[in-house]
């Protein structure tokens, strides 16, 4: 399956298929230096299936998670594409799940003010959302993806193969956010939701990612900066991000949080409650108690709130969303200390 | 005077008049928090009249000096915005030459994926040259500009009474661009060189001002990314880079590499001659003598090349250019051992 992101000289395609990892090179000029970047959580084989088909390829394997994101390792991975002198016609391939597609996607962006990049990600999470629309960057001082830019990837490979070697509840997590697409954009993605429980070789599966894919691409293509209504895609995420990024509740995935951001900002009981089912299916957390103070530290300190007001995106009716714009200070009672 | 760079939904406007700095509001919101970014070069008198005239405005003042486009000064400086809080719609503003708009324009570039960023440039060379364009970034493990952006401005004031600050040498220097400018576009830029001595105070100083500027703007207009003949602009650049950045010649400035790189890529015994008289005037150097090889390396170290060739823009005839694509191992020869 295939998708086409169209953004002026900037479009690129989207392959969804299995087994493709190997065979990226039908797909992309591989015939010139060539950084693969990864992680240790990720399988030598897929990075080397990749590395394999490049005349000149290099890889660099920093270590899994989050941290990676950040100044130290992204003037490491500089340092790497300047001693093997890569020029503005080489290209940075990530493979990997979400950190790997927002840390090699900003090498990318800077090095030489951009060169080309190729993102094969290889977590639901990844291959759902954060594989396409360009938003790459890094961490600072406590603060996600504070650092970055809009660099859009040359081409998208997605291989669901690749989950088959995710843990199981990564896989899950990466679910919510196609439960995500299906609440504000998609509802016959929800029903399937509602209907079969989702595994990794599901008949259904790929039909999920392209779904969500689909979701995405259409809120990318009208508001590729994130100006207006691609803010909608944040939907679950104020409240989610701050209970991720507060410290003690670290052991949450992205997607969990986000799965528990999108309750707060339900509102319609019904919808809630099918909302919570799906979650107990996907093993998904449908309540949580914190430190509420500490919480809403977390969610204000996020870039997206903007002043005083903040902009929320709230789901009262299925398949569709709407902005409301509040003042900063009220989502205080809305996180309050947990949802039980 | 005001010129308008056309770039689509990244157009600005550029103004050009004595005594503007202090009154930046009437062009540009200042009305937000605002980071003024300076050096210690730059008479505090400047970055005080901006700053006066924002609603909330900080100062951030770093050491004078190539050293400061550093990921060091860099990662202090998101630092900076971070902890005032920063939001996308608040606005970066760098007053200073080269060194300020490329640092504080990679830090705009990459804050939150992008905030407004203002450039009040404050030396001949930023104000003829780098001010516009829209190309940002910062050295890294000494290679010139090798991490950036392309971000267009929002706004460049260009003041030309704060050149009176500024020493009579950097003055000069920054005045090879406009030569340039001459050499590959504007034969009535080149004539105005050979007919009078420019000062600061000159008549004609805005006239010189104003015409390289166009230039730029054409090019920068046809070829916003540097993809093709935007390259042209790199005349005298590709040994004038090598020269600049090979570690012994660094009591160098930015514009006397270019005038000494111009030299070589002029195929025209009589231009060359004429080239050489107005750098007289102007007490930029027309010879130089240094290690060949340490030069040739530090020049091919330089990301313009591609590969094993070198596109090099030549001059043969007053106000055109042709690139000509050599073999790089060519440029050990056309080096020498300096220029007599």
């Amino acid at each position: 399956m295939k998708l086409r992101m169209n953004l002026a000289e900037r479009s690129y395609d989207i392959l969804l298929q299995r087994g493709e990892l190997s065979s990226l090179g039908d797909y992309v000029n591989l015939q010139r230096k060539v950084l693969v970047i990864s992680d240790t959580g990720v399988p030598l084989s897929y990075v080397t299936a990749v590395k394999d088909q490049c005349s000149e390829g290099y890889i660099a394997i920093v270590e899994q998670g989050e941290g990676a994101k950040s100044l130290k390792v992204y003037e490491h991975l500089l340092g790497e594409l300047q001693r093997h002198h890569f020029t503005r016609s080489d290209l940075v391939v990530a493979v990997g799940g979400g950190v790997m597609g927002d840390l090699a996607g900003f090498v990318a962006a800077s090095y030489l003010r951009g060169i080309d990049f190729v993102n094969c990600p290889t977590s639901t999470l990844a291959q759902i959302d954060s594989s396409i629309g360009g938003k790459v960057g890094i961490n600072f001082q406590g603060t996600k993806n504070i650092v970055g830019a809009f660099h859009q990837p040359k081409f998208v490979l997605i291989d669901p193969d690749t989950l088959d070697t995710l843990s199981d509840r990564h896989f899950s997590a990466g679910l919510a956010e196609a439960v995500k697409a299906g609440m504000i954009a998609k509802p016959e993605l929800f029903a399937l939701f509602e209907e079969e429980s989702l595994s990794k070789r599901s008949e259904n599966l790929e039909k999920v990612l392209f779904s969500s894919l689909e979701m995405k691409k259409s809120f990318v293509e009208a508001d590729e900066k994130e100006g207006g209504i691609r803010a909608a895609l944040n939907f679950g995420h104020t409240i989610g991000h701050g209970i991720e990024s507060h410290g003690k509740l670290e052991e949450l995935y992205h997607g969990e949080c986000v799965a528990l951001g999108m309750l707060y900002m339900t509102e319609n009981e019904d919808l809630k409650a099918r909302l919570k089912k799906i979650y107990q299916k996907l093993n998904l957390p449908s309540s949580i108690s914190y430190d509420g103070d500490a919480v809403y530290a977390a969610t204000t300190h996020d870039k997206k709130n903007k002043g005083s007001t903040t902009k929320l995106v709230k789901v009262k009716t299925l398949g569709s969303y709407y902005f409301d714009v509040v003042e900063t200070s009220s989502l205080r009672d809305i996180i309050g200390e947990g949802i039980s």
